[in-house]
This record gives structure tokens, sequence and C-alpha cells, in this order.
């Protein structure tokens, strides 16, 4: 098979055989056809799209490129759950040990934290001894006997999407849907849970800016999910502004924390996390409705169960749970500085970028692969949009360990509010609810 | 500078700087670019295009990747003359020497044949000792001395172009109008010449199959040289059927020697090479206008000096002239075969395809490069298009030295031919001229 035949095929807007796709895919991880090649198909790709068909098929390959975990020695369905990836965003800590506490298990893989997205591993290394780099089968140990487990992408699994991400990344093909969805389901099915429950987040924050993009790559996920025998719903939720009010590794860790005691210091976060809990709970068949799950989620956040849980995933991968407990004892900061208002008025923009930014001049996020992170440092917001903010108020607080970085989050953060005299509503959290057609 | 940056804005449809394309191109020449990369862009040019602008600061920054042959020496304009390839097209074996003979250089850089197209210099290998592989200072001195010059594209011209074809051959981005036209002009403008003549084809026996794209690929074409100062005619012309009634290196040898003998055996053949010769004469000055122009050219046939001028060619690049005079001593084929008529009508197909790929097989052209070549082998067409045929009456001669390959070349060239109960006109010649605005 002449792969410049299969390039030429899809830049003309033709469709490739799943066998054509391995020939392709396969033949890249192996060595056998080269990057430039690829490189071709993948902005052919980018400019032609992916009918479903072929797109699940695609997605079937490159999961099917390396090992696949077998959850059935559970004997009940495990569910997932994948953010593609926003600013104040530590919903999985609080989901995975919430529904694990309402008795289903979830199996979450994550990834590190890249540009303007934090990543949930980084969040968790902030507790001392944490280890994200389980074996497939301590993975399947800990899903059994905690009942909750998140660690890293293991390499072993669906290792084409490695090589394609990489390859992605440096010839401007990242931004394609089908490419975004075959890579984010690619892993999903190779890590073997039957029930996937997906966040799509879009608004300024987001990879997908508007709405109908958003609900465009819910849409490609699902039908694969389908095509792939997975129960998946996905949610296209708002990330005009950072979701939770704490941005960076250790003020996450805590907020989360202090979202499954009880707290509602961050209402939109929690919302987000019911939403999901809830759903997941529905899928597995935990609850037999809505409000039922609704239910049993405020019982696990009431009666301490879901802390305990989360409690028992730190220290089953090595971490120290005391933090837990004892948030005081979280990585802090040396310096705080209060970003004042500029003005009077109604919160009518908190750029989610901008803040982002900010925490990572701070040391909070990687600019580069490989980049060292602080995990004390952060952006701690105080308002949100549309709330009423008067001159000289703190719109934000600053947590620093360096007073240079300090001064360019400042600066940086200065572009991120937008003073307006008239109140608006906030966008709604929950844009959408998607799932496949019975 | 990011390349995947520049990337990306050609994959969103913006244009590159001329220093950002040199970073580009002149990198991947260089090495500093990988493959990947450029293969990335390329399909983003296919699904993009280019504005004029950026296409001819492409095509610059291609020309000038190399070195640039300065024919300022020569004290006057030298012309040079492209096709883009055609099947039984010897049109430069006849326009070069008569060109010149009207007294006007023509400075003419080919290539090899390569698929269904021929190449002007495996026919002119025909000629026992003929050297196509001249020095840059070797092409400058005969077109001073002998006042034309036939010669394989030095890879010292535009060295970016043989880079970039190689990687377009094999990742499926050879079809895209403005990669087509500044590959052909980044040669034309290194040859030097500030006269130049081009020919592109259209139909099915052409790269560009309609007129309208073989319309958009000479506009290209002619804004480009404008953009560099040259003086760029296009012609658009026909190739819904073999120019010449020879397809075959030597075969065309000998028709091009036919037509500089004042033969009207190939009316098609003689009309184009009238009708570039007249264009190449009026841009350079030698005739006040078409009716001059017509004029020398036809005493050049008369009085034999177009027929010296080729003779003279040959032997300034080392080749055995004796067969321009006895065209007899050319190489010959072992076994002939007439191709009989199927039924009583009219030719409404000579598909010049067919033809191609029964000559190809006979031995005359190249599947892959690197095959070698029988000059002696081809096919003879005894009808053009709407003439009327009778049953078993002889539509072609094939020229044989392999009874197997004879046997193979007979049964394509059965598909070759369509016959009509009623006569319709073949489509015209010249299709369009077509030249920049004052």
């Amino acid at each position: 098979m002449a792969v410049a035949e299969l390039i030429d095929r899809k830049r003309l807007g033709g469709r490739l055989t799943r066998a054509e796709l391995h020939a392709l895919v396969d033949g890249h991880l192996r060595g056998d056809v080269p990057d430039y090649q690829v490189a071709a198909w993948l902005m052919a790709v980018c400019w032609r799209g992916m009918s479903p068909d072929e797109l699940a098929d695609l997605t079937m390959v490159m999961a099917e490129s390396g090992r696949q975990l077998d959850l059935s020695s559970l004997g009940q369905l495990a569910v997932d759950k994948h953010s593609t990836g926003g600013v104040g965003d530590t919903t999985s800590l609080v989901v995975v040990p919430l529904v694990a506490a309402c008795g289903v298990p979830v199996a979450k893989m994550s990834g590190r934290g890249l540009g303007f997205s934090g990543g949930t591993l980084d969040k968790l290394e902030s507790l001392p001894g944490f280890r994200v780099d389980l074996s497939a089968e301590q993975f399947v140990e800990q899903l059994g006997t905690v009942g909750a487990v998140i660690a890293g992408q293991s390499p072993e699994l669906a290792p084409a999407d490695g090589k394609l991400y990489a390859l992605r990344d440096v010839t401007a093909t990242v931004a394609s849907v089908p490419l975004i969805a075959s890579s984010v389901m690619s892993k999903k099915l190779a890590g073997g849970a039957p029930i996937i429950v997906l966040d799509v987040k879009c608004g300024r924050g987001a990879f997908m800016q508007t709405e109908s993009e958003a609900r465009e790559l819910a849409e490609a996920m699902i039908a694969i999910g389908q095509a792939a025998g997975r129960i998946v719903t996905a949610f296209v939720t708002d990330m005009e502004q950072p979701l939770g009010s704490m941005v960076g590794n250790a003020l996450e860790v805590r907020q989360a924390v202090n979202a499954l005691r009880g707290s509602t210091d961050s209402p939109r976060l929690l919302e987000l996390a019911r939403v999901l809990a809830a759903e997941m709970l529905l899928l597995a068949g935990a609850a037999p409705d809505p409000e039922g799950a609704h239910h049993l989620i405020a019982r696990a956040l009431r009666d301490g169960s879901a802390l305990a849980k989360l409690r028992d995933l730190v220290a089953a991968q090595g971490g120290d749970p005391t933090p837990i407990d004892r948030p005081e004892q979280l990585p802090t900061a040396r310096l705080r500085r209060a970003v004042p208002a500029s003005g009077d008025g109604y919160l009518a923009v908190v750029d989610p970028l901008a803040v982002a930014r900010a925490a990572n001049r701070l040391g909070a996020g990687r600019e580069r692969k490989g980049d060292s992170i602080d995990p004390a440092v952060g952006v701690e917001l105080s308002k949100s949009l549309g709330s009423p903010v008067t001159r000289g108020e703190p719109l934000a607080v600053i947590h620093a360990n360096d007073d240079a970085r300090l001064a360019e989050a400042l600066a940086l953060l200065a572009g991120a509010f937008v003073i307006a005299p008239e109140p608006a509503d906030p966008p709604p959290l929950i844009r959408a609810r998607m799932s496949a057609e019975a």
C-alpha cells in the first residue's frame, strides 16, 4: 500500500479504511512510515476532517497500538472522567473520591499541565511522596482495593497517540476536532473503563473558544465511544472565567479538600463536581435517578466518606495524607500581594488565560515540557464574573516566592480584569449535556 | 522564528513574509527545518493557496537558493521556453533552433521524461554522444557561440526546488497551482532569460485537465514573472490528443527534423511551434509584428538555416549530427505492428495517456526515476481526432524491440481509440494566449 496514495485520498476529501489507517498509524509507531508523510496526512485531516466511521476506525487503531487495560476483574462497572483542560479546574480531585465514596470505582488517568491548563498530576504532587507513575497492574489493583486511582498516562497505553501528538505539536496540527477527539478517546478506550464522562470546556480559557466548536468535539467523542461500545456522556461547560477561585497546585488541592468538606467557597467548582459525579453514578447504575444520585453525593460530603476516600487514595499512592486533614501543612508561598480594583463597577471580564499566564510566570505551570514547578505559588481570585467591585478592593491575591516574578504576575493580572459600569449575567456554567441517541 | 507558527498561519489561511518563507525553504535546504514541518506546510499550501505576493516571494526565495545565471554578457535578450509536459510534444526541438536561426538566443533548460510526459533530454540522447549536463559556464558560452542550447537542469540552479519536489512527490502535495508555478518559475528565474514563453497543456493528457485549471496555473506563472521583472507570455494549448503523430524518443527527433525541413506531416506540431516561435521573436524585438515574425520563421524553415542551427547545437553538445541529415540513421526498432480500427466511423478519442502508457511499456519512458530508456521504440499515430476511419485500417503503428512488450502495448492501445458514428470537431490547438497587463 503506497502511503502517498493514502495521503492523496484524504487530501481530496476521501476516507481511509481501518486497514489503511492501521498501515499509516501503526507503521508510524514502528518507524516504517516517516514523520513527513504522517505530517502531510495530519494537515490533510485538519483540512478535510473525518467521517464518524473513519474517526472511530482511527481511534480504535490508536487504542489498539499498545496495551489495553482489562477492568473486568473488578466485578462492577468502572467509570472514567476527562476534562479537555481549563484554568482553576480542580474538579477531578473532588469528583474522583466523591464518586468512589458512593461505591462506584473511578479509574482516572491524568496528564501533566502544559501551556495554560493545569494538570491533576502536578496538583497531587503537592503532597509529599505522592506517586503518579503506577504500573498497569498497580493501577488495576488499587482500583479494586481503594475504588479510586489517579495516575499518569502509561506510555504503554495508546503509544501511537504519544508519537502522533509529538508530531502534531511541531506541525501546527493540534487544532483539529477529529485529531483531538481520537487522541483523547484512544487513551480512554485503552484505559478500559466502560463508562466515560467528558467535560468539554468552552470559552476564552479553553481550547474550544465557542460553544459550537465544543459541541462538535463532544459529538465526535461520543460517536467514537458509541462505536467502541462504551457509554459516554459529555458536558459542555463554561471556561469564560477560571472555574474555581484558586489557580496553582497546592492552592487547588486545598480548594478541593475544602469542597469535600462541604465548603461553598467555590460554588461553580462544587456545582460542576456535583453534576459530573451524579452523571457517573447514574450511568454506573448506583442511583436510580438524578435525585437519588444527588442524595448519595450529599451524604458522602456530609458524612466525611468522600474526604476519607481522598485520604485513602493519597496514602495508597505513597503520599502523606496529613495535609488532607491539615491543609495548612500544604506548601505555602512566602509573598502575598493583592491586586486592587482600578475603579467602581461590575466585573465584566476575568480572563482565564491572563490568570493562567500569571500563575505560570509565578512558577505554577510549564511553558515547555520539562519546566519545573513550584507547588506553593498561584493566584487566588477574590471575585467572580458579574460581582460588584469598588476601587481599591482586592480582585485577587498573588502567592509568590520571588519578587521579580511577583512583579511580572502583577502586570499580567492587571490586564485580566475588566470593570464595567453595568452588571451583566455571567454565562451559565453547564452549557449542554450530550450523549449518544439510544 | 518558530516554524510551527508559520505553518499555523498558513493553515489558517494567512500569508508568510518573504523573510519567513526564506527561513522555511532555505532552512529546509540547509537541513535546519525538518521534512515533517515542510510537509505540513506544503499540505497547508495545497489547502489554502497563496496570494500573488506570497507566491512571488516563495518563487524568489527558491530561485535565490542557488546559483543564478547571468546572461547579460550576450549583449542581447535571450528567451526561454517551457512546456508543462505532454505526449508527443517535441516542440522544443523545433522551436529552439528555429528561433535561434532568426537571430534570437534561446537558453533552454529541460527535464527528463517522468510518468506520462516525455523529456526533451531523453529525445536528444537518441543522438550518439549528445551531452545534456553542461556546466553553467558551458551553457552561457554555447548560448553566445551557437545562439541555442538545450541542457539539463543544473543542480546548482534553484536547489531548494529539487529538495521540495522530492518531498512533494511522497507527500501527495504535487497537485497545487502555487507549488507547481513556483517550481517551474524558480528554475526559469535562476536560468536568467529575461523573456519566457510558457506552454501550459490542458486536457486528458496533461496535468491540468481543464482549461480553467490551466489558465489558473498560467496566470500564477505570469504574475510571478511580472513580479520578478521578466517578460512572460503563456499559451494554454490542447492535450486532448498527442500533439505530434510520433511518441517515442528517436521517433520524435525524426519528426522534429522533418518539421524543420518543412514537412507538414504533423500540422498541429508545426502550428504550435510557429505560434511559440513567433511570440519569442516578437517579445525579443526581432520582428516588429506577427506578420514579420511569421515571415522570419518561414524563411528559416525554407532556407535550411533552422535545420542548420539544430545541427550546430547537436555538434556543440558532442552529439553526432549525421542523423539530422540522414534520419534513417536514428535508432530503429526491430518489430512493427499496426493497430487496426475496430469499426467504421470517426475518431472521437485518441487518449494521450493510453498512448503514453503504451510507449512507456515499450521502453520509451520511465515509470520510475532511474528506469532505462530504449530510444528506438514508440508509437506512430496514423490518424488524428476527427479523422474518418474504416474497419481494419491502421490507426497506429507500434515500434517495438520485444515481443512481450509489443503485446502489452497493443492491449493498452486498443483502449486508446474510440470510434463514433458521427464526426465531431477536435478541440482547437491554441486555447488561450495570456500575458501580464501592461
